[in-house]
């Protein structure tokens, strides 16, 4: 590179002003920043210029349709640092940038005082005023010309004292404002902002294998059972219903009971294995129901405030359609035979993979695969957990999702991907409005507040909504295993207050922990069978659940991961933290101020410190107190107390705070 | 911003390889990096893939005239994470960019072993890794195809056990490297790369008024005055010679001593007033001397191993050639007035500010200072301090500073600002190699600390190289004028030790410090008069200056700013840091290590840390030291230790430490 050999006319057509540091801002612009449609975003950006010349700036925003800029004005803070606040009020993808130019006028007039404050002669300065006005009338638009002209037409015939007076009289400043040229006006290129509903930041989701629900171990469960229990995960207080793929599941290399290759005849095999002669991944299983049968569950689910999420897992069963119509979308070996999914020494032998560059791979398998993702969206299907999006490749995702959103600015993806942080993040980046966590293996109190610090305070909390599942089909925690019912407690506690999506798949609610031996897996695992149970069972913690996902509906700064605050709580084995509910002006109203109690064994007691510094309260200050789970009330003076927990009982207090005497 | 609409081949196209957080970089590669040429330069980046495959990354970079691309392997450090080194050997513009790939071969080799030692049937895996080497051969330049069919030919005949030693050999594994096809390889853009000479990040600054160098208040010095002041100023140990402006000095409005407006017949003007009829920013002083002498001082001074520096002021006064030839290039007030320099409610009466987008300065007025720089680049000169240039467009000097360098890649810009922090760092990203610095008004320990750890471990590391003054003209800090002696020695230790840029103006030698009162400028300044000194007064610290400097030259770590680190030293009245010389691999082999005391008044003894664990040893080690300001040596065993400091005596001391028993 070569130093750039431009003239100087066009060198000194480049920014005089500069901006710099856009926050928030994603990759410096290159992926999206995250938002929820209606919540306030505060740009930040650095604006300076040479010279001594007074600023202005405004953040520039628009919709997904392109069109006019709605524009906010924005105002330095301190150092050169300038903030401003809008509301996008529509989902879908819509860019903001900053403009600053230099204010002409602003400069006259400060400068104009000084001087006459200092006692200088300033008749030749109001001239310069009157000519400044008339300049801008000559170039604004024919109404605030006819301002700028009527102040410079004012001021010209008075005596310098009066004429002072009128070119400092906040008149002369409004029209100036409105009909300034905006000299050496400068701008940032767009930056990008993905705006969604409500639920990418704030949902409860609830998974279940329709194939159980019939209630028979005999029978396989169908749509139309799962409308039977819809009024039972409601009242439960979810509001999305997820389901593991429930396309044709393949009948080659089907796995049996505890993943075994031994199935019997009439084991179901998995449900990750999608395709069999009776169709691909936009057809349904035979057994659990037709298309009109899905469609009454979809509807069915929306009278009871429940969303369907689907599951989208890209692999194959051997007897996919698609092996056969589009051998070039997969890899072949040597021999002629197919190429098992594999993470050696690790077999898949009930999966083959799509090679997304395959011979005849581009574009149309990536094509079939956004069609599938379309084909649900039009059957009223618009959340989907895609099933390990980190073997796939990354320009298929922020390709495929921006396919999807154009047509469905509704759409929600949900990345399952376990893996290393960066490509989790990556992941985030290219398109997943929320993603599985590390949550589910941090049960220590440094390493959740450690994460949830990372999360909420550092480059992901722009780009990267988690969504704390307490178990998966998956996985079985190692801490549930030995735990008991006050570990599902815990985990639930944590779940619910510290993020504003979290997920559970049935069976905890009844705690259910029977491992694989030496495995973080569930024993007689639901993949590969299908299992009958009882919900109402001695020790079923739904209750509790009902509650947490109550008070969560009822505290708007439960909605969000984003906000927690840890606090001082003297005992490794109590993390303790809050969340406060904010005016306009960012005081604080209340405070969801939660304890929970990480070792689900013992009884405790440990000195905490009420943090009333957040209401600007003195060390002795007051502040009432309702106890969210219990239901009772008492008031808490000064700043240190201490608690009592029994995990036998409770593990968790959820309390919310306010001040003394204040209205709520 | 509407989702971009591109179709699946275009997305295809898109790399598959993630590479982020590239390190150096300057706002995300919109500015370039500085560094030094022959200095090893270490770039990271995260690199990753979706998937599971084995990836190569190197980096590229190339020198000021384009060209073929020179590499350097990256290896992963930890974390996606990737670090490789390369040394530019040039100056002038470089670029240097990441490219990763697939390493196809690697991967195979990786998953063959692990199923080898899983104890799988190999044999087709074998057939794959023959394919491959064939594929690759069939792509590769013609002396790497014929070695990759080569190790193909050799595997193809043997058994299954014989196939995965050859797949698995070296031989094989260096075919492959060699003839990669580099799939799905993903580069950055170009990251900018500044790489100037040594003496942009150590130098030692003189300043002077050669005015003042006749040796007699009579009479004007002249440039020949100043040749025989080099010895004396070379013996110090500076290596940079630096002159405020030497044009020609209007006499309208011409300021008298001590800044008053009414100068008598004799009085020399500020040489900041630049212009009169002997001619502009092109032309010498007459009473300085003909250009021929100017050359002859060049010549002289780079005899001496000095430099010349000069003054880029880019004001002029009101009889500078300019004003009558290019009237466009100025502005005019509404009664035909030209407008002064103001910063309201001060004035400057005897200059007036050019105006960089008056009606015909663009592009004539950008390219006439242009012009200026490369005449005075043309006569030897290629350091320029510039006055004042935050308040000259940013536009401007990145255009002029680029096209200057384009002819005279040695050329060296000083930037004289002293405003907020931002508009200085920016100033230094548009093209300033180094700039005047917050370290004149920093005096305390932890103001000290802080901005030193801002300045080498934060942004501005890559791009901004500050230049420790401990006075100039301008200003005459309060700390010296009322510190006596050991607070001379105290500043020019700092500056000397802390940055690998340091400078003095004339008088600070012989500790001058008389103020206008209550101001921090010198009283009888040498702006506004002529001044003759005597440099062999009694209590100059002509020595210490001396032996600081042979101390830097014989020191490389004191030859830049980066790398300081500060240790414990219990006495909040002594700043303690080190700076060590390390080999390539990172291993410390010396250090400089300096107690400064901050009180010139009174003596103290406090006890601090000997940074053992620097080189690697436990508490209880040993260090060999040696005082490089007293010439004496001593072994120190053991951590914690105490110091005395007598400021009467000298207020620091500076030592080389090494391991006992170490070879030097």
């Amino acid at each position: 590179m070569s130093y750039a050999s431009i003239d100087a006319v066009d060198a000194a057509k480049r920014p005089r002003i500069a901006i710099e540091a856009v926050r928030p801002s994603v990759d410096g612009g290159r992926f999206p920043v995250k938002t929820i449609a209606g919540r306030p975003i505060t740009v930040e950006a650095d604006i300076f210029a040479d010279g001594h010349e007074v600023l202005r700036a405004e953040i520039l925003w628009r919709g997904p349709n392109g069109g006019d800029w709605k524009r906010a004005a924005m105002a330095e803070v301190v150092n050169d640092r300038w903030t401003g606040t809008f509301t996008p009020d529509e989902i879908g993808r819509q860019e903001f940038l900053v403009e600053a130019w230099w204010d002409d006028f602003g400069t006259f007039r400060r400068d104009l005082t000084k001087k006459r404050d200092a006692g200088f002669d300033v008749a030749l300065e109001t001239d310069e005023g009157i000519e400044m006005l008339e300049e801008f009338s000559a170039k604004a638009e024919p109404k605030l010309a006819r301002a700028l002209a009527d102040a410079a037409l004012r001021t010209r015939p008075l005596d310098v004292a009066g004429r002072v007076a009128e070119l400092l009289s906040s008149d002369a400043a409004q029209a100036a404002k409105a009909g300034d040229p905006r000299h050496h006006a400068a701008r940032t290129e767009p930056f990008p902002l993905e705006v969604e509903r409500t639920k990418a930041e704030f949902a409860s989701w609830y998974e279940l294998f329709p194939r159980s629900e019939s209630g028979d171990p005999a029978r396989h469960g169908t749509f139309r059972d799962v409308i039977k229990r819809l009024p039972m995960i409601r009242d439960m207080g979810f509001d999305v219903l997820y389901f593991p793929p429930i396309s044709p599941i393949g009948s080659s290399n089907r796995k049996g009971p505890n993943n075994t290759l031994t199935p019997g005849p009439n084991d179901p095999g998995s449900p990750y294995a999608i395709g069999s002669e009776a169709g691909g991944h936009d057809a349904l299983h035979p057994e659990l129901g037709s298309l009109e049968d899905f469609k009454a569950l979809v509807d069915a689910a929306a009278e009871h405030g429940l969303e369907l999420a689907i599951d989208f897992a890209i692999q194959c069963s051997p007897d996919h359609p698609w092996l056969k119509e589009h051998p070039g979308w997969f890899k072949w070996r040597p021999d002629g035979s197919m190429k098992y999914a594999e993470n050696p020494p690790k077999k898949y032998q009930d999966i083959v993979n799509v090679d997304f560059y395959g011979p005849d791979a581009v574009p149309g398998l990536w094509a079939a695969l956004r069609d599938v993702v379309l084909f649900w969206a039009e059957q009223g299907v618009k959340i989907y957990r895609v099933d390990n999006p980190h073997t796939k490749p990354f320009p298929f995702w922020e390709w495929m999702i921006a396919e999807v959103k154009a047509k469905h600015p509704d759409a929600m993806f949900l990345s399952e991907a376990f893996t290393r942080p960066k490509v989790m993040y990556r992941l985030a980046k290219v398109g997943y409005g929320q993603s599985y966590t590390y949550f589910t293996w941090r049960n220590h109190k440094k390493e959740l507040e450690d994460y949830l610090i990372e999360l909420t305070t550092t480059a992901p909390k722009d780009f990267f909504r988690p969504n704390f599942f307490v178990n998966t089909p998956d996985i079985n925690p190692f801490f549930l295993q030995t735990s008991g019912r006050p570990g599902f407690l815990i985990r639930a506690a944590l779940a619910t207050t510290l993020s504003g999506l979290w997920g559970m798949y049935n069976g905890f609610e009844i705690c259910e922990s029977a491992p694989l031996p030496g495995k973080e897996e569930y024993l007689d695992s639901e993949k590969y069978e299908i299992r009958i149970r009882n919900w109402n069972q001695p020790g079923n913690i739904i209750q509790e659940i009902t509650r947490l996902n109550r008070i969560r509906k009822e505290n708007p700064a439960l909605q969000t991961h984003l906000g927690v605050k840890f606090y001082n709580c003297f005992d490794d084995n109590i993390i303790y933290y809050g969340k406060a509910r904010t005016a306009p002006d960012g005081t604080p109203i209340d405070m969801v101020l939660c304890f929970v109690a990480l070792d689900p064994h013992s009884e405790r007691t440990a000195g905490y410190e009420v943090p009333l510094w957040e209401f600007g309260l003195p060390d002795t200050g007051t502040v009432e107190v309702e106890d969210l789970m219990r239901g009772n009330s008492f008031t808490l003076t000064g700043k240190s107390h201490s608690i009592y927990i029994n995990p036998h009982e409770l593990p968790f207090h959820v309390w919310r705070l306010k001040p003394a005497g204040a209205v709520a």
